[in-house]
């Protein structure tokens, strides 16, 4: 199969929202009145940020679910994504499976592919997402503000539990290990929480490295400190890691796990009422974990509210092992 | 050096066009009043689209410069690209020669990089591009007509010739092997003539898997067929390959040698003078080398207009050797 053929079979849609899709030198948009175009990338290496032995489909839907988490957390609705792969060889049961867990996830957020590339190469799947949102309506890591709340969705720690599991430092029960399994291969992108937090979060980062780290990004764009209280944080975000590994490998999952893809962020607390409802609204739970502070840096506080001496580093690429 | 310090010190730029650049989750965009985005992405592997011997420098402006040449080919003007990086290592004498590479031609076309993500794996580069072109007005591969003039810009061949020298399968004189070299390494992409062909050109395509393999994915689209003059092409497009090669080795990288980053365009027979005014004020040469035909197919004329029964073909990344 050459490499037109592969894109037809397996790729080439109808597009319905932009103008030209698949099939011309470049793809043809048009932005929504009154709305900016928010635009992000990431790139997936086999062995760095997926196992060789992961289902296709499942990794296809990763390697979307990583962009749109990005939209979610500016508040952009998607709009359209360009896929480019490098594969060692052409598979066609494995493109097969991994287009119909792209598209189950594209279709589900109404986001079309609308161009690419592909060539032979080491296992490389890199995408560009493209969404609107109103114009000034994005949330931005810049606008956190001392005394404002901060919030977390979802819950924290599940993949990073996998991921002990799979390279053997912890055992969990089967069930407990397919639930998170399951979030470390396909997670949920935050898309409906992003929109319906618009007007209401003064900031937001979604969690790809770690809850420490990408609170960091806000943090430091924003020039403020944050308290985290780790009580609530362990109570309420990641029963599974305080149920199931011991007391410091579950911190290590909560504040530092990374692959969460859940959104942190931060809010005046006059908005109480409007996160809850934000919360209902896209059918997402929220949990106030801390607070803003003008003070740099993160104190993560115990029961007593004394701040914990251990020092949790966030996930970096280029970081020894 | 970490994935953020690494990012800061080589490729974070102030943006000036758009409204949020680099370090945050997305960049936001604001299209022009009456235009459409143009998008396009290509992905670069060692060994595939470059050599491990490449001058990062070069590498730099041929990663962004294969993407520019598709603006070019739909007409589009350069306003932002994403870039993410795969890299088996951090090495700074690398990375800065690689950025300055790249930042140089970005200027040049004021295409500003708002984003992108770095990770540690084989090197593999990919870029995605956006444009603005005015709405309706951008050149599609869909618009030829029978009768049309057949058009190509600068020089073909250049490209395949170096590495037919680099294969050892040709030894070309040093300056020639420069030049071809220079060719192949740092291509031009037509951004201005595609521009100045708004309106004038009926279709275009970029030629970066040889003339008839991207001619064809026109005259598919526009489900038409053409005839090329070879002696024409041979005189006017490709000196080199016919002053240091065989004729049949010149034939192929003429008609396919790939990496060229030429446009191929078609413009109706009345539009001769507009084409030529294009070309003189983008400063790009243009030949005429053949016509559009009703009947479907790609013929090749030798010097008495009759059809070479030889087969050429394109380059496709997943064909056998």
């Amino acid at each position: 199969m050459g490499e037109f053929d592969l894109i037809d079979r397996y790729f080439k849609k109808p597009v319905r929202r932009a103008d030209v899709g698949i099939g011309d030198d470049c793809a043809l948009l048009s932005a929504a009145p009154g709305h900016q175009l928010a635009i992000s990338t990431d790139m997936l290496v086999e062995g760095r940020h997926f196992l060789s032995t992961v289902n296709p489909q499942h990794l296809g839907h990763k390697a979307l679910a990583v962009n749109l988490s990005d939209l979610a957390a500016c508040g952009a609705r998607p709009k359209a994504f360009l896929l480019s792969l490098a594969l060692p060889r052409v598979d066609p049961a494995w493109l097969q499976s991994f287009s119909e867990g792209l598209f189950q996830l594209a279709d589900l957020h109404a986001c079309e592919l609308v161009g690419g590339d592909t060539t032979q190469g080491p296992l490389n799947i890199c995408i560009t997402v493209l969404g609107d949102v109103p114009h000034g309506q994005a949330l931005l890591r810049s606008g956190a503000r001392a005394g404002d709340d901060l919030y977390v969705s979802g819950t924290l720690g599940d993949a990073r539990l996998a991921l002990e599991a799979f390279r053997g430092h912890i055992s969990l029960p089967e069930s407990v290990f397919a639930d998170t399994r399951a979030r470390m291969e396909t997670p949920t992108p935050r898309v409906q929480l992003g929109m319906a937090l618009r007007g209401i979060a003064s900031a937001a980062a979604d969690i790809s490295d770690g809850l420490l780290g990408d609170l960091g990004h806000i943090l430091k764009a924003s020039g403020v400190g944050a308290a985290i209280d780790l009580p609530t944080a362990e109570t309420l975000l990641a029963c599974r890691a305080t149920w199931h590994c011991p007391s410091e490998l579950a911190h290590t999952c909560i504040l530092s796990g990374g692959d969460d893809y859940e959104l942190v962020f931060t809010a005046p607390t006059h908005a109480r009422e409007q996160v809850l409802a934000a919360s209902v609204q896209s059918q997402t739970p929220v949990t106030r974990i801390g607070t803003i502070r003008a003070a740099p840096g993160i104190d993560v506080l115990d029961e007593q509210g004394q701040a914990l001496r251990r020092r949790f580093t966030s996930f970096d690429h280029f970081a020894a092992p």
